[in-house]
């Protein structure tokens, strides 16, 4: 029986953060990846517009007979995640509740924060997540749009960066944190900077790798996950609307691989 | 509507730790737990027997319609989970594939050791779910019968325990190990032991811990968490089938509660 995919998308390079994470957990899965990196960032964009291409490059993923869909993006699992699930026979899991579950179990005192684009800070969903099931942990929720186009331009480790992060993070400092989501699945590559600036002491929440365990778990519950073979075969695939070279570059890099599959495709109206 | 309760299983005293977790990161959800104190521990007894034991805690639990099963003990996880998980309409969570799938989160240089009660080790569960994973992952067991005495008899702070868990440990030694599994729900309780003995640098992965995320993620995939209410009102109630006295001191100390509902109930043949 021909093995299926676990599918991942996201609005360009950051869900291959949850991807690096898919791999070292579950190194037997096989995975299809889209970045839709022609029409990113998502963040700024209408709702209707994010939903939309969240649904083409869904779409594109099922003609590949995927078994699980990821959407390894915040702005998207915000807007679209919902929507997606009801109308999938199979298993879909957004970013944004493996990242409030894991800043509940991670705070002490309390005092959460999370960083994230302009679309997932003003959709709340954090926030309301995180209140359903505990409405005592207070949640400092702050919008960085600057972050996303560093990452996708492959400067995430220039002093640019560290100029940039410095500056955005100011408000969040003196607030008491413990516990710091990263919500958005790009800024994993800005850890290290996020890191100092922040200071050592608060956890930071990598969404994506929380994401992984909940996949797993998703995986096991339905019986769908991939026992280890002799002979690895696991397959990885990716597919980006915008340059194969740039893609290709960040990926084999962040993914700490040589050979890469990438294929460039064309989703609705490229812009 | 009647809140439902989410039903804990265990031996005896070590699912509280369970239990504690759970309290803390979902807060709203009610709790019914049973231990089965007066036929403790689990550990060295005929799978049969285990099985048994396990349906007689499950059934009481069932006439108080709980809406999910956790088996907070890995011994009749081991023996009983596949069996009980078959038969029932709820959803049933074990604790050792939380735990499994943890260690294959932490480590980095793929050397995971396991303690557990002899039935535990002996049943290789941990192993196979680990290397059904993840093949490239050495995996090193040691069976701790002394541990859970140790614990139900209130003595798990003592000199003696110290004394008991460095002995017991000593084959882990030098095993390179950089993540190591509480096998037994029951060791948490002796974690500050544990810690010392086996170093700093050792990663310790409680498996009710990350039982809990597991039964979390399970809640909201299927729509049955509990939101915050204005109002608190969720219930906690505590069935032993021993020492009613015994069971709260244990319980109120560990789990940080002054006032706790404790009622002694009578299973199959008590010995």
């Amino acid at each position: 029986m021909k093995k299926q995919a676990i599918g991942f998308i996201d609005s360009g390079v950051g869900g291959l953060t949850v991807v690096k994470e898919a791999m070292r957990q579950l190194p037997n899965e096989s995975i299809y990846y889209v970045g839709d990196t022609a029409r990113c960032p998502y963040g700024p964009r209408p709702q209707e517009q994010v939903l939309q291409f969240t649904w083409e490059m869904t779409q594109f993923l099922l003609s590949k007979d995927i078994k699980m869909l990821v959407i390894a993006c915040n702005t998207a699992t915000a807007v679209a995640l919902e929507d997606i699930k009801k109308k999938l026979a199979i298993p879909v899991i957004g970013v944004i509740m493996p990242g409030s579950r894991a800043a509940i179990k991670s705070t002490s005192n309390n005092r959460v924060g999370i960083i994230g684009t302009e679309g997932t800070v003003k959709s709340k969903m954090y926030e309301q997540l995180i209140h359903d099931k505990d409405n005592q942990v207070e949640v400092i929720s702050l919008a960085c749009p600057k972050f996303v186009p560093l990452v996708e331009s492959n400067e995430y480790r220039s002093a640019i960066a560290k100029k940039v992060v410095a500056e955005t993070m100011k408000p969040l400092k003196n607030k008491q944190l413990d516990t710091l989501i990263l919500g958005c699945t790009h800024y994993p590559l800005l850890r290290p900077i996020i890191q100092n600036v922040i200071g050592e002491n608060v956890t930071l929440i990598d969404s994506g790798a929380e994401t992984i365990s909940e996949v797993s778990t998703i995986l096991d519950y339905y019986d769908l996950a991939e026992k280890s073979q002799k002979k690895p075969s696991s397959e990885r695939k990716f597919y980006t609307t915008g340059s194969k070279q740039m893609f290709h570059d960040i990926a084999s890099q962040w993914l700490g691989l040589k050979e890469l599959e990438v294929e460039q495709i064309h989703l609705g109206t490229a812009e």
